[in-house]
């Protein structure tokens, strides 16, 4: 081992860019404001304030909202109330680790869609419907995609809404990363193109911290009250302390001031990470990401990315490989997260990275 | 409708006994001790310092403790682990009514074993075991049970052990109501009595409060592995914040003072209780609770409890169902839940309970 671990592994942020103080007052001030609504029971849709934030934030009734432990317990309850086993389900190729592993326990029958780097090949889609699929859902996540780190272009937006409206299935639109843009240019939600067609889903772990676990769902009525159900069955309701606590964090603005910590520190190590990359190891291939948390980095083909991970691993630095976020296939690829490593830390990762490289491909003809 | 809403359906604290400046203090004191394991995703087992408490509370291992959203989460999980479609399942008649429906809705052949005012009829259960029923688990609230308020002796405790041990079914030992009692002597959970057949499951809804949805379930390793290979796939990890505080407000020694307010009110209430019914109702049977939130109340065979509860409701007045908790009879019955009740409420409202029932009651021969 050479030197303190250093993570490019785990899409979280680091300690410094967490707001602990605009927590621990936004704690206090919530169990002075509403005592009863925080220790009570509550109900299945979450606390009714914040969920009524949510709804003005995105234009819609609360009847339209629901809120979760997590938006991966929101993701289960979405595919718990619409996707059966053998249905078939459109993701996005490569795409989230758990996703996958979420669906195929259901028994779905997943189908990948080349991601691009200006969102799904929705002309690849196309295809698969013209040629007689016929998807429940279609999982997008639209802004700084995980594990690639691209946007869905507008026009690819506007194309998906029409294929889902002709062809009749559910746009999923996970879009955890939205409020993460520190570059480029803001573009509307599929949600506010068109309510019907889409479920939207997004959290609070990257605005506020992830062991809030405070997640939401946006949808039509009959959907979240098919939710608000499942909801009731599995927990009676979700943790009314914590939303108690972001309802607080969000309605005092704190929320803002934390949002642009954060985005200010990833635009520093994204940008940090892409000029290492360029300077140690200029065989990488990637996009640098206009928000969120990933970077997607393609080798040449042949590179062994599982030799590199252990040789990486020797040095005291991880990654994901790309296999993780694919069905087969994409073993040159990996997925390094800038979201919890200060720039110095990136500085060294890198360069260990490409000093594993090195090690790796030595001897390899090019 | 005659005066204000008095309820005694909810089975829920009055806000006088959460102790929320504990719980402010709690929270202030667990971001500045551990802002990281509030903040970060944390693992899926739960807060690790809670977790550790909790395992020395019951004299454990940590790997035989996992801390969950809640102890219904705790219940669906080890379900779902457990209980397959067409399985046995033994339950007390009556029980908790989501209890009924969880285990419902997996598929479960409910078995109904009645509950005597010392606990399950374990020789009922072991008529149906010799006839050769082979249960996969017997889900037991052996303290102040929900609906009934009845407490497992301590012979009944070693026999239920015996027969699970002879026939080969886990003892699902369903606690939460375990240090409400405020008279009578303690009895030992059956999970110290045979850690390796008996799954404990208990949360922090009766000690700290419900809107802190902390739970959990103890059990052997193999079992929690297997949960906690669930609890991964379907939330990552569960609420730190939450958890995070409940640990503090246990180690501090609060949650103690918490213990003694709701105990003593529960103590008040109960006998308040007791003695309004006797007064105003003396057609109702009861035991009077020596712990925990309910009291099950049965009226004279013949007596319509669907009517009652109309007439009641019209005096502003709530109850459950005793049909609420079984699946066919009971007709007669009625839970009254006094935790959310204060004395002068509890007065008021069995007087108006008794208009009821002599209006539903008149002209009815005897």
């Amino acid at each position: 081992m050479s030197g303190k671990a250093i993570s490019f592994a785990r899409g979280a942020p680091s300690l410094d860019i967490v707001d602990i103080e605009g927590l621990k007052a936004a704690s206090q001030a919530a169990f002075e404001q509403d005592p009863a609504g925080l220790t009570g029971y509550g109900t299945s849709v979450g606390y009714l304030p914040l969920r009524q934030w949510l709804a003005d934030k995105h234009g819609v009734a609360p009847e339209n909202v629901i809120v979760t432990n997590g938006s991966m317990q929101a993701d289960a309850f979405l595919f718990d109330a619409l996707v059966s086993a053998g249905d078939a389900v459109i993701v996005e190729l490569p795409t989230y680790d758990r996703t996958l592993l979420s669906l195929r326990g259901r028994g779905a029958d997943v189908r990948m869609v080349e991601l691009e780097s200006d969102g799904i090949d929705v002309a690849g889609l196309e295809r698969l419907l013209v040629t007689g699929l016929r998807p429940t859902l279609a999982h997008i996540i639209p802004n700084f995609q995980n594990p690639a780190g691209y946007t869905l272009s507008l026009p690819k937006r506007k194309r998906l809404l029409e294929l889902s409206r002709e062809y009749g299935f559910v746009v999923f639109e996970d879009d955890p990363y939205v409020e993460l843009r520190f570059s480029g240019e803001s573009l509307p939600t599929m949600l506010s193109m068109d309510p019907e067609s889409v479920v939207y889903a997004s959290s609070f772990s990257k605005t506020v911290a992830p062991g809030i676990r405070v997640g939401y769902l946006v949808g039509p009525r009959e959907v979240i009250a098919k939710i608000e159900q499942l909801a009731t069955g599995t927990y009676i309701s979700p943790n009314m302390v914590a939303q108690g606590i972001v309802n607080q964090f969000a309605r005092s603005g704190q929320i803002q001031k934390s949002i642009e910590t954060v985005k200010s520190a990833l635009h520093e190590r994204a940008t940090t990470l892409s000029q290492a990359l360029r300077r140690e190891l200029p065989d990488a291939r990637f996009e640098t990401p206009e928000g969120g948390y990933f970077m997607w980095v393609e080798l040449p083909k042949g590179t062994d990315v599982n030799a590199l991970f252990a040789a990486a691993a020797e040095r005291n630095v991880q990654f994901v490989k790309g296999t993780d976020f694919v069905l087969d296939g994409y073993e040159s690829s990996l997925r390094l997260a800038y979201s919890g490593v200060t720039p110095a830390e990136i500085e060294e990762g890198i360069g260990r990275l490409a000093e594993a490289y090195r090690e790796v491909t030595a001897g390899v003809p090019a």
